[in-house]
């Protein structure tokens, strides 16, 4: 048996979540953002637990990511959310049946020529801007390109809220009513809007499809959230080597850490090549017996210190692993101590950890 | 032609750095440190060019990475850090002509007994602590384990340095004067301690086998190797949307940033997922035609928004791709904007960029 670092993904948590947020949705679709090796989770063992739970419709990101998602299903719509940049793209995505979210002037003519070129109308969600300032089409924009979305088979018009996560915000209202200024205009097209939080905000924010990605995974992205969702990762690293300290000594790189003699010190086989941020050295802190055993010195790249003098002699000779994320310390704690979001976490996660599914 | 996000890798800098460091070690060997996918660079690639510059010797961290090395690679003395756990890693171990380094009393019993299982005298590092309190066997568990020792090959000994990278810290003569207590008892055995700073300390430091990690890349390990190595790697963003806003707006996930109308903006295809820092968002900026770009906005997962007002209207024009990382944005600067240290910024680099290496 290899003993490695592990990263515990409960799949049947994640099916939780997705049929949760399918209760809130009521009558509307409930998509999945899978973008980003399904936010470090890992992409195909995510979809098939979504689509055995009746999801079938996924977002990516790049055409590569939508490559990866073809190499093994055919089935399902899958959109990519960055959109076709040129003609050699669109015809990737026609042959894998990737449907393109189109953000510019630009990727509408692209996809619109290659409809001319094809003699098809061909499928399209398209994204428009109505406040987040980042993809999607302005105004006046969409007036000129009228005529080439008219050879496009826009089966959804889309759109990205900014504040989704402050149900207070003006924001949020303003991008309801600019989106609802575009409905008549497209007649024969369903609606997207809906992030994780953007479901959270209630009917008005659903329309036909949503979009969750965090929420999925059990990330609360807004305080309605709390208590509704279940976290579906933990980390348990595997101890390297257990040390009692010969004599006083500092412990880890700039030997910042001064330990002293008799100290117990675990030594675990994870570090920040793993994900598990540098910044954590203050705040991270090692699970196991019911204790906190907390990171002391820098973490190394593949490597940290944890004190372990809190364990008794049982405990300590009884360690091989210890966990450095799950039930007893959660990601929120993680990310706020890493003064960063849950997100950023979990992208981070690295390929290293051997990766466990439980279904 | 797919139009994606690159690093570009240049090995032929990597390649110049290994002559260096291996000028500066004279008659002694310079072995290299490739662990964690040789620090986000590529494993392979990074392996083949230093191998054409007469590399023989190898470090990676875990049996997984030596496993990899080894499917495309039976040649080369290959070193595990992390040694072996159990005694099925042992076996596995032994099967690939993989070299364990033996890090603690029961790492050594570990190969020890699985040296006896075989009747064979099986190579093996020995790790030896003399002052950084991470890995490495203590004084008087030396002792008790010479027994054990003596069943194995021990083809070197090595230690490894806290505060190679301060010079004048008092703590670096400590250890070469711990480690020399060592030498005697083993009088068959090489020695090894440099790491990359360690190689700029001077001769005394140098040993019979050097471990160079950071410096192969062209990361300053010290004060003394700057001017010394090439940095090796850039990273050009694609542009996914141009757009010249038509109202006064926010840009990004919260609106913390007000923009005007007119403003010209790029939204680019990289982000915290790709491993650009969310932490950057105050600090970072694109470079294109001579000019600095700031990012506006937060940092998204997989995109971020540039301020490219300085632009003229025949740059905007043509921008297609914006360096992020390079010739004009140090990753020393991205590194100390993030709070943290350039090896941090490598590691985080993600799967997802087309990797470029340039021969």
């Amino acid at each position: 048996m290899m003993f490695a670092t592990i990263l515990k993904i409960d799949l049947t948590k994640i099916a939780l979540n997705y049929q949760k947020l399918s209760r809130l949705l009521g009558k509307n679709e409930c998509g999945a953002v899978v973008k980003a090796d399904a936010y470090g989770v890992g992409l195909k063992p995510v979809v098939e637990t979504l689509t055995e739970n009746g999801c079938r419709s996924f977002f990516v990101a790049t055409l590569d990511e939508a490559l990866t998602f073809r190499s093994w299903s055919k089935d399902f719509n899958l959109y990519m959310l960055h959109g076709v940049k040129n003609n050699e793209e669109a015809f990737i995505s026609y042959q894998h049946n990737i449907i393109p979210v189109l953000n510019s002037e630009k990727q509408v003519r692209v996809w619109s020529s290659f409809c001319s070129y094809k003699s098809l109308k061909l499928k399209a969600i398209l994204h428009l801007e109505t406040g987040l300032g980042r993809l999607g089409i302005q105004k006046s924009e969409l007036i000129k390109i009228m005529p080439d979305i008219n050879n496009i088979n826009v089966t959804h018009i889309m759109s990205h809220l900014a504040c989704a996560d402050e149900p207070e915000h003006s924001l949020n209202q303003i991008q309801l009513s600019n989106l609802k200024y575009y409905i008549p205009i497209f007649p024969n097209a369903k609606v997207s809007l809906a992030n994780s939080a953007g479901i959270f905000l209630g009917n008005d924010f659903h329309f036909d499809l949503a979009r969750p990605g965090c929420s999925l995974y059990g990330i609360n992205p807004c305080k309605a959230a709390y208590g509704e969702l279940h976290f579906a990762l933990s980390i348990y690293a595997v101890v390297l080597q257990k040390k009692i300290l010969e004599i006083h000594q500092s412990v880890g790189y700039g030997a910042e850490h001064q330990a002293k003699r008799g100290d117990k010190i675990l030594i675990i086989e994870v570090g920040y090549a793993d994900g598990y941020f540098r910044s954590l050295k203050n705040h991270g802190y090692g699970f196991f017996a019911g204790k906190k055993l907390p990171i002391i010195g820098r973490i190394s790249m593949d490597m940290i210190a944890l004190d372990a003098n809190s364990l008794t002699e049982v405990e300590f000779a009884n360690v091989s692993q210890v966990e450095m994320m799950g039930e007893n310390i959660s990601l929120e704690y993680l990310a706020s101590s890493a003064k960063t979001i849950s997100y950023e976490v979990l992208t981070a996660l690295s390929k290293r950890y051997k990766r466990i599914y439980i279904k």
